[in-house]
């Protein structure tokens, strides 16, 4: 960037392509990167696991409360979970941008910088995309992935008697978003926090590719929240789950912060989306080191917590909430 | 579909999945295909090719010019078409929704038989994707491929002496467009032609392989117009290419429609975008069935028309025009 005052519209297309694929370095399983009609990719495998999650502006981030680096970082966790809760190793991601015309380029080469760093995390690289002008900003990120020759771990595979577990924060994200709802700056340690996880959620990917590899008979991407990705469990793998309350105590960063803007932790944790955890059912009789047991499969059909339906607030669908 | 009263938001995001999935079938390279965390796809190659478009609308379509079900069709079209433009076999389609609360549920739902009938065409299937609610509709198109164990062909290929040759329609597109946005129905069989062109873009996917397969140098998918197309070509491969008008003679229905709207049919040839025809260079000496040859390669840095740089309007920059 030599001028400051670049826009998408100064630069045009084609210019801002040249701009962003400079910053992508690729990895050894790219064959062809950016550039081209398509890229293309060793999948030695066999097989190719793949996935695609769509970021709306006003919807997902506002750019008053995110930086183009932390939506970026969020784009491609979104879609990086999806991966790595198949029991897959990410490998790549293709990027399909809206912009607006006006806006400072800066703004797509800060997003770049935020999903080339995400998946550095695990190894992926970014080896296509589309731009496009238009009123809005969208960010569809389709991503890849290696099974590296095992079998995938869909939601349809948990057995009564397997331990639930879950690896990563629950209810962090949308304390976050409440805070920053709220409007008022709360300057403590736990809204810096919670603000933070909701900007750049942070999904422990190897926890889960090493309960795929520990025998998980169910994994899942908990990005709608706890009780209703596990209904998916449920209903795919046709079992009841019951989750103990005593395993899912809010963190006292949840509670804090509940207590100022008058909200139940408890909630966020059942119900709160984004946060990309992972939940497995796991056969046992251990479970993998960074995970947490919160719960147990049984036969039948609801997901219940102490043995009883949960009747807070409803999870997290696209079309109906904020 | 119980109630033509649906709406995007009273379906929901997961009854819309329902729906949609419904409709999708899992061709055999299909391992696991829509509701899990991803799909999972046979690779037998080794290697997948991938890539990614962005339809928006207003841009790219308008509701009141196009049908959901002709969108899907050119949505899909266009992804595919940059798969066979790298030599390869279009396998799946992963597609990230964005669509106003308000719409008629039976908007996504056409839309979605279109992309399922364009997949038909090569054998391909919709095996994810994503929706989420935004004010405008935009559609991610990013699609996977097989490369058959034979080489991908790059843009970077290009020698001189090989000819240039093209396959599939040039100009009819941007004649569409031109006709539409004239607002008055011209009511001609060439206005219905090129409007039903502008629509629905049908690219000769097989006749892209079969250049693959007769051993093409390069091959690019025209989709931002073909000066601008081949102008890639060029400086991927160091070459110069040099075209023949005559061999560009507009067709009978673009003279007609351009002599109504006031418009250069033979610029419409040369810097029409989004019809995704083909365009390939072939060491020769004969070009496969279906391909007309426009042009040749050779030593030099340019794209030129009867050895003239073309100085009417230029190609299709998503940023720039409309």
């Amino acid at each position: 960037m030599g001028n400051d005052d670049e826009t998408v519209e100064s630069l045009g297309e084609f210019g801002l392509i040249d701009l962003i694929a400079a910053r992508l370095p690729q990895g050894e399983q790219v064959v062809i990167g950016p550039g081209d009609d398509a890229a293309v990719l060793k999948t030695g495998d066999g097989r190719v696991v793949a996935t695609t999650d769509v970021l709306a502006e006003g919807r997902h981030f506002r750019r008053a409360w995110s930086s183009p680096y932390d939506v970026g970082r969020k784009a491609a966790a979104q879609s990086l979970a999806d991966i790595a809760a198949m029991g897959a190793r990410p490998t790549a991601l293709l990027v399909a941008l809206t912009l607006p015309a006006e806006l400072p380029a800066a703004w797509p080469l800060d997003l770049a910088d935020g999903l080339r760093d995400e998946c550095a995390r695990v190894g992926a690289s970014v080896v296509g995309g589309d731009l496009v002008r238009d009123q809005q900003i969208t960010i569809a990120v389709a991503a890849l992935g290696d099974l590296g020759g095992h079998d995938p771990i869909t939601r349809g595979g948990a057995r009564p008697g397997d331990a639930v577990a879950v690896a990563g924060r629950l209810g962090w994200s949308v304390a976050g978003l409440a805070v920053l709802q709220q409007g008022t700056v709360i300057r403590t340690a736990a809204a810096d926090a919670v603000i933070g996880a909701h900007r750049r959620p942070q999904p422990p990917y190897d926890l889960a590719l090493q309960a795929a590899a520990a025998g998980a008979t169910a994994l899942i991407d908990v990005s709608d929240g706890l009780l209703q990705d596990l209904g998916h469990v449920a209903e795919a793998s046709a079992v009841a789950i019951d989750l103990d309350s005593a395993a899912l105590v809010p963190d006292p960063e949840l509670v804090e912060i509940a207590a100022s803007v008058r909200a139940d932790p408890a909630s966020w944790v059942l119900t709160g989306g984004e946060d990309h955890a992972f939940a497995a059912c796991l056969p046992g009789p251990g479970i993998p080191a960074g995970w947490r047991r919160v719960g147990r499969v049984a036969h039948g059909a609801r997901v219940t917590v102490d043995g009883r339906v949960f009747t807070g607030a409803g999870g997290f669908d696209h079309f109906r909430t904020l």
